[in-house]
């Protein structure tokens, strides 16, 4: 927020958008090398999409929303893909391929989808290079790049999830060890008090973005809080775990009871019993098992908000809500693990002070989603984006190990519904 | 909230006691008397419970939570009721009949659970009426006595929809046609800053009651806001479902879209297509059905949040905050049609100033039900009342034409999943 | 089948006919007497119907299809119930209440059912009390009186489900102990070759009767075979269980299995486990609870078809298809417990030669219910009684406890799905 | 079953056993040829399985069956593949992959797969070359290759349901127009009698082959009976459409009523509305899309056996029994359209004697899928290939276009659950 932005229609701005599209379309090609086409039409749960899905999707946005629009002469690729790669636009009003559906996306093959991206980067290149770009053209690519690091960070996740159903567990790459240090658990104290909260959008600049759900900002009324200076990690949550913290229902909101019988949760997702580990636990990671052992300082992940909920209340404290989060996080530089570190999993902390407020694990909030006060999603088929999910999810702050660090700030508000599992969300306690 | 309580471990008290839990008993009865044995045990759909099962529920709360452990040598009436009328408190540690099964509920008879309800009756007067009563004792009482009045409430719209879902659509009782008088849609400011909300326990006093819910009482900030002097009627509902307001899917959250697909929402629950009346449309009421042309200007109910909140875009409004609600409801008499009315219905506004903010129709509002900031639940089973429930619900304010009057206020946080139809659920307006 | 029918058209056969209708509805009021109007009303699964509905539309039957259609000037007792106690029969072309809304019949009340059926029944003695019946309402009226007894016999094993679901677990009325004496298991031989099955109905005389799925006698080429004298037992089916046979997946049809895994059946239903009783189990009947070891030696039943054939399957042995059981029971004069012994529970065999061909239980054949060759439904709406529900179904010969004695034959063709439990079902093997 | 066939352990077996091989594997490849590795791994719906996992799994049987247990010295190519390729051989004993984790099947990789099926061909060819084969590895390679070419024609339906199922409808391959020549129904007489049924397996000769539920021949006593000369055709059942025919309850066995509701059939599986053929519906092939019109006189196909039923009770006739098809088809030659026709479609019958009696589709009798008299199943594992799944299942006669020839016979049992719609199933009427 503090980056000086490029004034609007000047060189400097276009020039600012080709070097960030490249990078961020590149860190997608990235994140796809080590994946077969095999590997990228599995679709392993409902909330997953296939990676060959995610790379065509994130294209479409570009395609359907700039040079369909914006771009004099654009020729579309192949009409199909139109209506084919449309998620959830429902005013787009074309038929929409049923979710459920992706598995069976055999076709287009993954050469037509590597081809597509082609074209539509030739494309975007030339509409960008020739100049004079509109300000809603610019608005539309910030988003577009914003959505795509979205869909990177999803298909990550999907992957791992792919990989852990897949019998054989392949590992997705080589992962080196985790960073492992017991780091004390400490308290920061924050004043109460009128404050701000959300992103200050400067709609003079069309490259300066947030997503649609972070404004207006506005006052909110805070009582003063206390925070822990890190997450939680895995030691701990096993402590809650040994403390028969999934047999205990005072402990459990009443729908998250429900959660654990009829899920059967005895651990986070990816914890699978082991004997030949001293804790007798191994997680899947997305460089394959790891014994719990060599992972225990690192921060509990792949919970859902029902789990910290419970772990907070097991622990005698509470969530943070998100305004005590968006406080205590609005002066910290980014201080944790994000996915140009090429961690592939959460790390320890590595400071005694407010750590890992961005990065490592998105961090489930007391706070329910919805709208700001004054909210007003975009227009549109845009305006699908944020708003139309604000019921029965809960608020994540802060991004994790597969956030890209261009799209992660204080005041970014991801959400979930409370079960969630599969991302990389973890626990940060406040009392 | 303004009541001078009797001094605590008074005559005063517990001959006040005594006349509110015979007033409230007796309350129960006159709700169950049109209804046969057959009627009282049927359970129409998984939310509701047979009325039978009600009038024992709160019976055993009484036996449970006050006799068993205040009353020296109360004899219980049957020993299984202990288990068998339990209903979610889970950390009694006992086996919990299945909701599913109340209705197998055959047996106990009626018969027997009126002779229940005599025996704890008699041990209830017994006890107060022998004096010092324990403030833990007065306080369980007075839980009681409001948990009793929730389940009334609750029956009352149980056996609605029971008789809705019999072939036969028999009435309850006779209902006099309600009022149906037309009053202007106009608009009441109000100053944000900061506010207090909540209600002020005393705790000094054990008959002051609010559920734990309601406290503490706290500052928030709320903006500036308006709200509308009465509730959405029955012919501006028609309005939005006659301009498509059921087939639009931008005017719907994403999971409220998904509602109405899955359940083919075209109208309010209740509401069934009649070429005879000239709207087109007739009413289930508890007096059997009603041409809806009688019903315009009375408050639209029975519908779901999410009909709530996609009306409220339609209108190019919105739902208020709790906060907002009881900000303005703070300093409103009450003014609406209770269940002491005995009209069954909610009625048209009877001014043109701020009506019905207690009483007719329950309102949807915007927020999330969760706790308030410092909000600690009643110690034990008795805990596990309201904030166990605090995920994937919403908060409704205000009372219904099936409350009754000494259980509302405007502090009241009622809470249902967004989905909910079979209550008196209505719409207030905001901006 | 050897009985001299009354000729048709005479005094005789209208003399029989009143008599013969005034027992069965008489045996159906017995059936009723010790049931409560909430007991009447108990649905406690999807297959089940309430007592009160059983009554309610075996009289239906009467008026739909004799007097509404052969009683000059009759009066239906309410236009209502025409479509109300309709179940399943689609051609009627009416609006039919959907089986799972029986819960909800509190209305109309058990009272009017009574007067209901007293209605039907003086309309039924002064139609009959004409005389000149023709002789399409004959066979009608005996169609009826059989429909009414299987009515009555599922009413008693639906009640016996219901009480059973109920936490309290009532008896139906007092049971005497089951006669529980050893008889050893020995084998019949039968000769193979041409032989005839099914009923030979004489179609001049309209008294005659049997389902229309009995007909038409034909030839079948039936191997030689040997049969048990006697049904499997509860001591019998025990050992089945010691020997693992509910966790050996080799034993087991794959459908049978997956029931097996998905209801986790350990045991026939109504068995729970007991260390109070020597052999560890406790079984339900319609006089509640009692200790295995005094069953041990009456037939195991309210097994499903799955259970019968791995029970087969694990002996050695198989199931008789269903010609081999009619042309054993051939020429059996009827030789065991029905429901005018008043047993309420299949009883020992009480013979050491082919005991219990008639009675006790029904025996699963490992014939699906398909049409005899030739087979023709009866015209119209009564010819949905028994053809359309040729698929996925296994034939069950020779009644029950439950079943009236004037019910049952060798020929006769009971049929429900494989994993049916609920009846008085059992075992008789072959080899 | 005329073949003459080889002396058991003789040369002349040997050589006939490797051509065999090699024929039914390449068979596999061929059908495999024009799909992808992506292709290769859709699993569109429950019942179907990837190709790729298709062409692991009979492979799996042949190394576990026969190189495992016979070929000395035999290195398994990966020892993980023995549980991973088993599908439902329960009595192996080992954890086996849940069927509906097929689809996360990108790994094992289809390279691997190729290079499975090659290691296991030399094995195999090393095997059969070296002589001196045992009866019983003789007699599991015949069981072996006739697995194949099952799997051979499941692959063939599953793709077709792939391929309809994507939103891009791709062709498998070209497919020529089907022959589309009116042929007049007419009937053929059989006099009834006792006959022989079943397949007299030589068990002196290990490469004489059936499969278990064949066995044993025995006899049966069939009543005089008439057959169609031929399918039902596309335009007979357009009839049936027109005059309503899914929408009258009276033409349907109760559980196909439930299925047209349920799953809201209104024409066979791959037809759809199409304005632009002149018969008002295209239907979808292994060659794409085809307008109806030019399919009117080929056989209807993808129908269930309701649909069947229906069809014949809607025509006034009846579908055949098994044993009817038997012994009409008992000495017909080969006389429809099998794979190595190369059609990918059910062709118009070539003659106007009794034609299609083998190919073009399989025919659903009236026959409920259970052992013949005195019917035992392969010892071991390979018992469980028929037996177990003798229940609620229909049986289907006379193979299909994607049956390879050598695969089919006039005693063949195939069998499906009713409602199964994906396999090339028709229609023969009898009377």
């Amino acid at each position: 927020m503090a980056t000086t932005l490029p004034t609007a229609g000047s060189a400097a701005q276009t020039s600012s958008l080709r070097s960030r599209y490249a990078a961020v379309r590149v860190e997608t090609e990235r994140m796809a090398a080590p994946l077969s086409a095999e590997d990228q039409m599995v679709q392993a749960c409902a909330e997953a999409s296939p990676v060959k899905w995610h790379r065509a999707h994130t294209t479409w946005f570009f395609e359907t929303f700039v040079l369909r629009e914006f771009a004099a002469g654009y020729k579309p690729f192949n009409e199909a893909f139109h209506w084919l790669f449309n998620s959830y636009y429902i005013s787009l009003g074309e038929e929409i391929p049923e979710k459920k559906l992706r598995a069976s996306f055999s076709r287009p093959a993954l050469d037509e989808i590597v081809a597509y991206r082609a074209h539509v980067d030739a494309a975007m290149e030339l509409f960008l290079s020739a100049g004079d770009v509109p300000d809603e053209a610019v608005r539309r690519i910030v988003l577009g790049l914003n959505h795509e690091q979205q869909h990177l960070e999803l298909a990550l996740t999907d992957i791992k999830f792919a990989f852990f159903t897949n019998p054989l567990h392949p590992p997705y790459r080589d992962m080196a060890a985790p960073r492992n240090e017991s780091v004390p658990l400490s308290w920061t104290k924050f004043e109460g008090g009128l404050r701000e909260i959300g992103y200050p959008l400067d709609a003079s600049h069309p490259e300066d973005f947030c997503f649609d759900n972070e404004t207006p900002r506005h006052t909110v009324y805070v009582p003063p809080f206390t925070i822990a200076n890190r997450l939680a990690t895995c030691a701990e949550y096993l402590e809650f775990m040994t403390d028969n913290g999934y047999g205990r229902a005072e402990l459990w909101l009443s729908e998250g009871w429900d959660a654990v019988i009829r899920e059967q949760w005895q651990a986070p997702l990816y914890w699978h019993r082991d004997a030949s580990d001293k804790t007798g636990w191994k997680v899947f990671t997305l460089g394959a098992w790891r014994g719990l052992s060599g992972l225990l300082h690192t921060p509990v992940c792949h919970i859902s908000f029902f789990e910290a909920d419970a772990f907070a209340r097991w622990s005698g404290r509470r969530l943070p809500t998100e305004a005590e989060y968006e406080i205590a996080a609005a002066d910290i530089p980014s201080n944790g693990t994000l996915l140009e570190d090429g961690t592939l999993h959460p790390q320890s902390a590595s400071t005694q002070e407010l750590a890992q407020m961005i990065g490592d694990c998105w961090e489930w909030t007391a706070s329910p989603y919805t709208g700001y006060p004054g909210y007003r999603p975009l227009p549109g088929a845009l305006g699908e984006y944020n708003g139309k999910f604000m019921s029965s999810q809960m608020v994540l702050r802060g991004g994790s190990c597969a956030t890209p660090a261009s799209h992660i700030r204080s005041t970014y508000r991801n959400f979930f519904p409370p079960a969630t599992r599969w991302q990389f969300s973890g626990i940060r306690l406040a009392q």
